[in-house]
């Protein structure tokens, strides 16, 4: 686990005070600057460079229609993923970000010629609802294969890691994380994923309270056994990856529903790495600000998102971008030549 | 005034719903981009190009102690525009955005050879409390400033305009404007500007109830008078950059509260003008959200912000450029081979 430098942050907020602008003026940006110095060991800490991970993955619960969307869609937008037609290209290339995309347990077979990682633990995970999703050994490849994206991420300079998804069927697993790690009710939770209707969320109530009964009842206790009984391929990867960022020492963005439920699944698995994880948006899915409040986040932007594949953590890093380059650039009041408070 | 084309804005909503995601699911970026697509009369609208003018300018009545900052800070912060060192020239550079500093009208003199608009209309307003903040004929020389900005910057080929303020004293005059076209009263309204304490923030209460009353008196009724007895130069100034926007048929993202607070004079001034003009973000400053209702707009973000200078707005440039391309560059399910919701 890398070390955090409280000295940086700390004379990081000592420069903010010096900037030519009201103290506290530029609000969350001014603690976002100062978070990311502590992080990096530098006062003026570099600009980050955003680089993304796309798991996907299917999920057997979705025979149970707790979705508005078939499964075959998981393989057909791995296939727009590759061409660059999904929302996450689009924001990949607006912010320059490399952007993987990674086939950890999609249940359609996918051609070898595609060009994405092809890592696939097993086809689809099992009803959730009346069987363990995978076991504890393939939960650890999953968790193994994501750390190895945030690794080759790493390797081509990113410095601000983000997991995005794909899986229909997913909103349901990550409901039934976060009940287990927030001790939240279904009912609490459980949302309308892609666009269900009120009868059909209340049939994905009663699946997330049956599968958390049965996944007790099989011994889930812990971050890995939680996430082989009740998570998905694609989230125990980025449960990996925001491991392996706090393992490089690089900050990791966290994207909507699914990213949160995979973060609680992570810190359960090694707590300390909360420290590098933040929150970038709140997502339109009911449970998602239980979630983040679980870990002690604040999300930065409220667009009225409900998408996922990494989309809202990519649309707020310019943002952290900007807030960087406020704390670097800006004069101080000595430098201007400009008078303070009276 | 420029036409909207509600045909364009029809189009735009019929692609959303056949781009490669749950339906509504990128949330207020959809609407973002229709309402781009009706005001340029493009389906797929061009990438909107940034540009900002921060018009400064003096308040008499920052005399009375309404600030926590000495009214030297206007004339010394235009220099510190000019060297790039201020938060508004970090992010133009960071959005790629011309920037102009215009002085309508700061108190000290200013070097003729500093790189900026020399526009002062007068060395300061009046004492909104006891006096008209400026004349008829000043007001008017002020909002034609304000519009030959917008005409010279979107000569350059901006095509998305930000009006930026610097004037200390300036929250003390926008709190009168606010109360004068909303029918709010200065308890609601006023806030702490820059960082005043409590007991100043009383005072500051009571001295916009006076320049009300006597504004009111000197028979202020629309938006031109209530500009001249109780607004200020460089408020003036980016009242006529909101009209001349709209006459140009571009649209304008308003920062925060004085920004607001000019809005609303402009409305006053010509109603349709409105239609082009987005809120950027939620101010700290109290009285911004009841401005921004009252203009029937919702700010996009909420960084608990209160500086001013365009600053809010230039943050969230970036969300609306990626609105555009993730409207304009998305596949949509035919394109992608994608199956719909079932």
């Amino acid at each position: 686990m890398a070390v955090l430098h409280p000295d940086a942050g700390l004379a990081a907020r000592q420069r903010q005070s010096q900037l030519t602008k009201p103290a506290g003026s530029l609000g969350r940006l001014e603690a976002l600057a100062c978070w990311l110095a502590e992080r990096s060991g530098q006062v003026c800490p570099p600009l980050p460079q955003p680089g993304i991970a796309v798991f996907a993955g299917d999920h057997g619960v979705a025979a149970d229609g707790v979705s508005a969307f078939p499964s075959a869609v998981t393989a057909e937008m791995v296939k727009n993923f590759t061409r660059g037609g999904a929302a996450i290209n689009v924001l990949a290339r607006a912010i320059a970000a490399p952007l993987e995309v990674v086939d950890v347990g999609v249940a359609s077979p996918l051609p070898a010629e595609l060009p994405i990682v092809h890592a696939r633990v097993r086809a689809g995970t099992g009803n959730l609802r009346t069987e363990a999703a995978m076991s504890l050994d393939e939960c650890r490849q999953a968790l193994a294969i994501g750390r190895a994206s945030a690794r080759r991420l790493h390797a081509q300079g990113v410095t601000l890691l983000i997991a995005g998804d794909m899986g229909i069927g997913n909103t349901t697993a990550s409901a039934c994380l976060v009940c287990a790690f927030t001790g939240a009710t279904p009912e609490d939770i459980v949302g309308l994923g892609t666009g269900i209707d009120d009868a059909r969320r209340a049939h994905k109530v009663a699946v997330v309270g049956e599968a958390l009964a049965r996944a007790q009842a099989a011994g889930a206790h812990d971050g890995e056994s939680w996430l082989a009984q009740v998570g998905g391929l694609e989230i125990a990867a980025m449960a990996g990856l925001l491991l392996e960022a706090a393992a490089l020492g690089i900050p990791a963005l966290l994207d909507g529903f699914i990213a949160t439920a995979a973060a609680l699944a992570a810190r359960a698995i090694k707590p300390a790495a909360a420290d590098w994880w933040l929150a970038s948006h709140r997502s339109q899915e009911q449970g998602h600000l239980r979630a983040l409040a679980a870990l002690g986040l604040t999300p930065l932007i409220d667009l009225e998102l409900r998408l996922g594949e990494g989309s809202g953590a990519a649309l707020a890093v310019p943002l952290i971008q900007m807030a960087v380059r406020l704390h670097n650039e800006m004069a101080t009041f000595a430098e201007a030549g400009v008078s303070g408070a009276a």
